[in-house]
């Protein structure tokens, strides 16, 4: 059974935590430099845990970091190291070479979705983009990823920091832009799930369709009547108003390229 | 059997028009000035058409205009009009007033969904907001919304433009993001499939939260590293990098008030 010490105890990491024990693989400690999120995510899932990095087991086959891009490095420098284990972590922007300097074998295994410790994700449909500094590792990379979902591509790290850039747009942006939808409701107590069958079926339609095909709205005709008064609506939050003129210019600037 | 002349015969029009003749209202005629339009959509429901303002019928009962906001006044200007029926429009932005100095009843019948041509709609689930110069005329408004669909609210023209303006940043603005990241994407070649599930996920997880609550990525806690770097692969296209800096500067006054 691949034993695996697990850096992290956030989102990531509780989902992908409890999909690996049922793949088969042995997470014999989880590592948190927050004592609460270690304790929960260790007890839940009846497993070691520890808030301390010099306490971290030497013996495990992979250390799988879960933790954001910046906490990376601080911990791989003070964990104790293992010439013979595989290091992975699952950042979209991080480059694989961020272990090059302290470790042998390393790579990357990036789940693209959004996760929130309340929620329930089907891991099985979410994209696994794997990497790995060399063929052997890349097999054992790959394995994992295939247990654990349907849909495992290879990317280098240049191209799965265009993905990440990417899913920031349609994901982080886009729920921004529901609250703001939100707020504007809000003034006139109007509840916000009014929008519902409106966001469903906006997404719905960008995944039958070219996004820049079903483009609709004042800003496609640059409808300045529409635009201007929507714009006053606005005035009393300039972030939001400024958001609303950038975003209408490049739609508009796209649709006269297409004409 | 009520009678309808339908003016327009765009995306709105080609919705509403066969779900009105499904629910008894007899559409006697369908105007619209490209007569390419009016053909299409006359074949299609076996109902008279023109492409002649003049040429509009004058016994109808109800004038049901979807049109763009620009083009309802310009029509009823120089269409015959008819003291006795209702004058209705479908728009999101524009007052019921715009009827005021020509007929003697009207109002609003507003369906809050993006609608194309070639994508089939639940209208049942379509949200439709009413409005009405006269209680008389909203009994009748009503009952055209109630056979339409289940969810019917009566709101001012005035909460209408707030109304819209949220469904401008959940819907046009939502799929420009969506554009902006196929466009990123596409720089590298891969495919816009790959980001399906975190668009479903990312609207679903919308529905059942408060997005604000929800609110995830790098500009949450401006992560000016990651900021950086995303900024620098957008430089080939400024009107993005201007976006991007936008909401992550909006995502990050949100986070920074909640705190």
């Amino acid at each position: 059974m691949t034993t695996i010490v697990l850096i992290g105890a956030g989102n990531v990491a509780s989902h992908l935590a409890p999909a690996l024990q049922k793949n088969g693989y042995k997470i014999i400690q989880i590592y948190s430099r927050t004592k609460k999120s270690a304790q929960l995510l260790g007890e839940k899932l009846k497993i070691d845990y520890t808030e301390k990095i010099q306490a971290i087991k030497q013996q495990a086959q992979i250390y799988l970091f879960a933790v954001s891009d910046k906490a990376i490095e601080p911990v791989l420098q003070k964990m104790p190291q293992n010439k013979q284990a595989l290091y992975l972590h699952t950042g979209g922007s991080m480059p694989m070479n961020i272990f090059k300097q302290y470790v042998t074998h390393f790579g990357v295994l990036y789940p693209l979705q959004t996760f929130s410790k309340n929620r329930k994700v089907n891991l099985t449909q979410v994209p696994f983009f794997v990497e790995a500094n060399k063929p052997e590792n890349l097999v054992v990379i790959k394995k994992i990823a295939e247990k654990l979902s349907n849909i495992c591509i290879e990317l280098s790290s240049d191209d799965r920091k265009y993905l990440h850039l990417a899913a920031v747009f349609a994901c982080n942006f886009v729920n921004h832009l529901y609250h703001i939808s939100q707020q504007v409701l809000s003034e006139k107590k109007i509840d916000f799930s009014v929008l519902h069958p409106l966001i469903q079926e906006t997404a719905q339609k960008a995944l039958e369709n070219n996004p820049a095909d079903v483009q609709t709205g004042p800003a496609v005709r640059y409808d300045t009547n529409i635009i201007e008064k929507q714009l006053d609506l606005l005035k009393n939050t300039p972030q939001y108003a400024q958001i609303y003129e950038q975003i209408s210019k490049s739609i508009h600037f796209i649709q006269k390229k297409k004409e």
